[in-house]
Parts: C-alpha cells; sequence; structure tokens
C-alpha cells in the first residue's frame, strides 16, 4: 500500500471517524427531520400542502450518505467555524443534492425508477408531484439558510447563499446537467469529461467544503485564511472529481442492489463515462490519484483539524456503493 | 364609476403611470440582459453552457407584463428604499416567475404548447433542456440577491432570500400548484379556492410587494415602520387575489391570441375557478372589491408616494391579457 494513502482506520491522529460521523449524521438527520414539514421554519401561520411535504421528506429522509453534510460540517471544523450556521447549509446541500436527484429520475431526464433502493419519487407520487417537490427543495434550501432569528451573520447568510446558489446553477450543478444531456451518444476527450463532471457533480461538493469554510469566523490573519480557503477549495475540485469517477466505475462493478440504484446505466444510456474513456484499470488509479492530491491540498492548508476532510476523501474514493 | 376607483390616468396626483413603467421596465430588461448570461454575475471564470443558457433567457427576456417586478420597485419606492437592492429583487422575482411557467407548461403539468405568444420552453428546447433551466433560473434568483460587491448590505440580501424563498417554496408557490394539481376535477368552496390561490401566485405577488418593502433603509420611527409593512402586505394580498380573479375571467372571456397563451384551458382541464364557482358577473364584482381593499390598504399605510401601487392595481385589475 502506498504509505501516503493512510486510510482513516489506521490514521495516526488516531481520530474516530466512525464515531465521528454517527454524530454528525444524527445533527442531519435531526434538522432535516424538523426542516422538511408542512411548518414552515419562520413560523408562518400557514403549512404547505402535505401532499407535496410528504414527497419533499420521501425525497429527503432516510437515505443516502450525506456526504455533502458531511463535507460542509468537516470543513467547518477544520477552520474552528461556526457550527449553528455549519448544521444550516450542511442540510440546505443536502436538499440541493435530493432535490437534483428528483429531477434527475424524472422520465424526460434518466426516467430511473429505482433510488436508494426505493422507487423514485415520480414513481410514487406521480411526475407532477415530483417535478414540484424538487422546486420546492430548492426554495427550502436557501430558506433554512437566511433564519431570522438564529443568531447567524446576515453577512455569512448573504455568502452562504451565494456559494450554494453559484454551486447549484448554470455555471454549477445544473449546467453539468445539461453538458451531459448534450453529450449522450458522443465520444468526449477526458478534459470535456472533467468539465462536465467538474460543474455537475464537483460543484456542489466542492461548494460544500467551501460553504463549511465560509462558516469561520473572522481571521486572526488574513493571509492564513486566504491560503487555507484556496487549499480547501483545491480538496474539494480533488474529491469533486474522484467521487465521480469512482461512480462510473461502479456503475459497471457493483450490481443495482448494492447501489440502490439501477447498475449499467452508462453504458446502455450510451454516456462517457471515466470507464469508456480510460479503461477500468486506468480510472482506478485515477481516482487514487485524485485522493492523493485531496490529502496533499489538506497537508498545504496549514489546518490543524482535517482529520475529518481526510477521513471523507477516503470514504468517497474506498466506497463500495 | 365609483369614485373610489380612479385610474390612473385621471390620477389626481398627476403621476404618470406610463412614463414610470416605461423606465423602470427599461432598468428591469437591461438588468435581466446582463444577468441571465453565459458568465456567471460573480466574475468566475468559467461560463454555463451556452445551450442551457439559450433556454434560460428565451424564458426570461423578450416577454411578459414585468408586474411582479413592478410591484418590487413602487414598493421600494414609497417606502424610499435602496433602488440597487430593488432592482435585484425585482429581477429576482421575475427569474422565479418565469421558471415557475417553464416547469408549469411541461407536459407532466399542464401541457401548454403556447406562452407569450410564442412556443413553451420545451417545445423549442426539448423538456430536460427546459426542467433545467427553470431549475437554473431558480438558482440564479438568489445569487442574484446576493451580489459579493455591490454594496447591498449583507442583513438586506438576507432578509430578500428569506422572503423569496418563503414565496416560491412548498409555503407559497410551489405549495399552490401542489393543491391546484390536487382538485383538478374537485368542486372547490370559495375558501378553498382562495387558499389554493394564495399560495400558487398571491404568495409572489405579495413577496415581492413585501421585498420592494424590505429595500428600506432603518426607519426614523419603528411604529410607523410596521404600521407600513402591515399595509403593504395587505395591498399585497388583495392585488394577488385579484390577479388570479381577472386571470380566471380572462381565461373565458379573452382569445388565446389576445392572451398569448391557450385561452379556455381551465375548463377543458376541469379545473375550479372563480368563474366556475361565481359566475362571469360575481367574479368581476369581487376583482373590483379587492381593487378597492388594495387601495385602502395604501391609505391605510401612512406612505406618501403610492402613486405607482395605485396605478399597479388598478392594471392588475382592467388588464384585458
Amino acid at each position: 500500500m502506498d504509505p501516503r494513502v493512510r486510510p482513516a482506520s489506521m490514521s495516526v491522529t488516531g481520530f474516530d471517524f466512525a464515531g465521528w460521523s454517527q454524530d454528525q449524521l444524527a445533527r442531519v438527520e435531526q434538522a432535516l427531520d424538523v426542516w422538511v414539514t408542512a411548518d414552515a421554519p419562520h413560523g408562518l401561520d400557514h403549512g404547505a400542502p402535505a401532499a407535496l411535504v410528504d414527497a419533499m421528506r420521501y425525497a429527503v429522509l432516510d437515505g443516502g450518505k450525506r456526504l455533502r453534510p458531511l463535507l460542509v460540517l468537516a470543513s467547518c471544523e477544520a477552520v474552528g467555524g461556526n457550527p449553528q450556521a455549519a448544521l444550516r447549509a450542511a442540510c440546505a446541500t443536502e436538499l440541493i443534492h435530493a432535490y437534483s436527484l428528483v429531477h434527475d429520475d424524472l422520465p424526460c431526464m434518466d426516467n430511473d425508477v429505482l433510488r436508494r433502493g426505493k422507487p423514485t419519487v415520480h414513481v410514487k407520487f406521480g411526475e407532477a408531484q415530483a417535478l414540484l417537490a424538487g422546486d420546492a427543495l430548492q426554495a427550502l434550501a436557501f430558506e433554512i439558510l437566511t433564519p431570522d432569528e438564529a443568531g447567524i451573520p446576515a453577512v455569512l447568510q448573504a455568502r452562504l447563499c451565494r456559494l450554494l446558489a453559484q454551486a447549484a446553477g448554470s455555471a454549477g450543478m445544473a449546467g453539468g446537467q445539461a453538458i451531459d444531456l448534450a453529450s449522450v451518444g458522443h465520444t468526449l476527450t477526458e478534459r470535456q469529461l472533467r468539465e462536465m463532471h467538474r460543474l455537475k457533480t464537483g460543484a456542489l461538493l466542492q461548494g460544500s467544503v467551501l460553504m463549511g469554510a465560509a462558516c469561520a469566523e473572522v481571521a486572526a490573519c488574513r493571509e492564513q485564511a486566504v491560503a487555507a480557503h484556496a487549499a480547501l477549495a483545491n480538496y474539494g475540485a480533488a474529491i469533486g472529481l474522484a467521487f465521480q469517477v469512482v461512480d462510473d466505475i461502479l456503475d459497471v462493478t457493483a450490481d443495482s442492489a448494492t447501489l440502490g440504484k439501477t447498475a449499467g446505466k452508462d453504458a446502455v444510456g450510451d454516456k462517457p463515462t471515466y470507464v469508456s474513456l480510460l479503461g477500468l484499470e486506468r480510472s482506478r488509479a485515477h481516482a487514487q490519484e485524485l485522493l492523493l492530491e485531496a490529502l496533499a491540498a489538506l497537508d498545504a492548508s496549514g489546518l490543524a483539524r482535517t482529520a475529518a476532510l481526510r477521513a471523507l476523501a477516503h470514504m468517497v474514493v474506498d466506497r463500495h456503493a
């Protein structure tokens, strides 16, 4: 084993990733359960229609690895940031991710019937309700980021909204999906494939890291803060791309039961992937290179508490589903 | 003519509504043209994919009455608010409105092929691109509200995001559309119909008024500001509902060419409307009542510069398309 690639469980720092992530996931699940409800988060005196909220909760709760929330929380921890703000940011990234899956599964997109081992939202609630649930989840993400009275500085609320909107929009996730649409049946160069994934999956993963970093209180030293921010951006870019490379590998090597979604879709859909471009072995090697790149960025960050980010990078690359 | 219902052109204040709205519309059109582009509004070094941006621009530019932006700008003027912030808020409300039309026209929703006299977005660009364009427009609305360097106080940026997210989400526009879905083929009481429209159309119209009002600089007198805010909320609620009552009337009385969208859809779709519930004459009387209610709210606001809001209320009720 390359000694630079040390699994989280062997960390010399003795960091207990399993315990850390269990604690963080409990916070995230509880918060999502509270915020995705018929009661508007700002105490408005009217609720949302129950059928819509059912579809939203189905899309969000009880499923998913919560990778984006964990990245937000780990990144916030690395910079010693505001934990309340980070929890909101963590849930907001998950709502955006969840809405994108709901819309992506629709018949006019990937037409998928299985997600996280359950029927997709439109299969269960109908296409129109799925469309609206996705739309409402996106709005809710921004509502969660801008609480009236939760003691989160307005300047941070605004910055988190900006980062999330950029990560989700036409120069981020939605833009990447549009490139994906246009690329079906075409041969892409590795550069074009990387650009597509940098937006489609990478933007929100990197955005999660940046949102966590944005939760930092005002830094004692501006130069240090800038260097740490740049390093975290590099970390986010590397794991964002690694995530997609591994996704492409798993689409070929794993079965639907393990993935909780339909395996082998890329080949059937004639979609360009890392595996179709580089082959399986070179794709695996590329994922390991990106892992090293992510870890090197953390080493260069000057930040002390990067154990959780380090473990998450391993999780992204070593996952089996 | 009821002397309380004085058309804008006969205003005793001599307010030139035509000139005012022409000026405001020019600002809004120019700003939308700048902000809905492949260049991310924050000077990122990468652009969004051209095909997606084409669909977004098609959905937003060169069409529409821009009622929501005008409400934002008129409301901001009434409270003497920050004009730069109001212009961003104005455009953000229009982006949300535009995205909702794109998604609403999709085959799984209203399946409409004509909008503003042109083929709908999915007819021109395909369903998948239309879905993504709508999603990206929603994200862009929040990005526009949170500029990095435009001199808009962060507390105002956060407040505008909150108001817009509430207006657009599950307890607002998206929630209203979900009620609409569930109500097809059912007989609603007037109360249920009002609740549906309060969310579906009213939330964003009222939200536009509230966003304009939020642009106020810190008020000299808190009590006055609270009273003005409550009055503007009432104004927004009244014209929000009036808009929908008139929409229902026009669906029966106008033709597709005048409307720029398919007329007679409600009856064909077996949708509950004010006309089906109250009949044409009582619906018209109800619209006039709501106009009086909106004007009375302005009278009670204690605000001096309400001429544009007054004229917009007339425009909502007296329109023919």
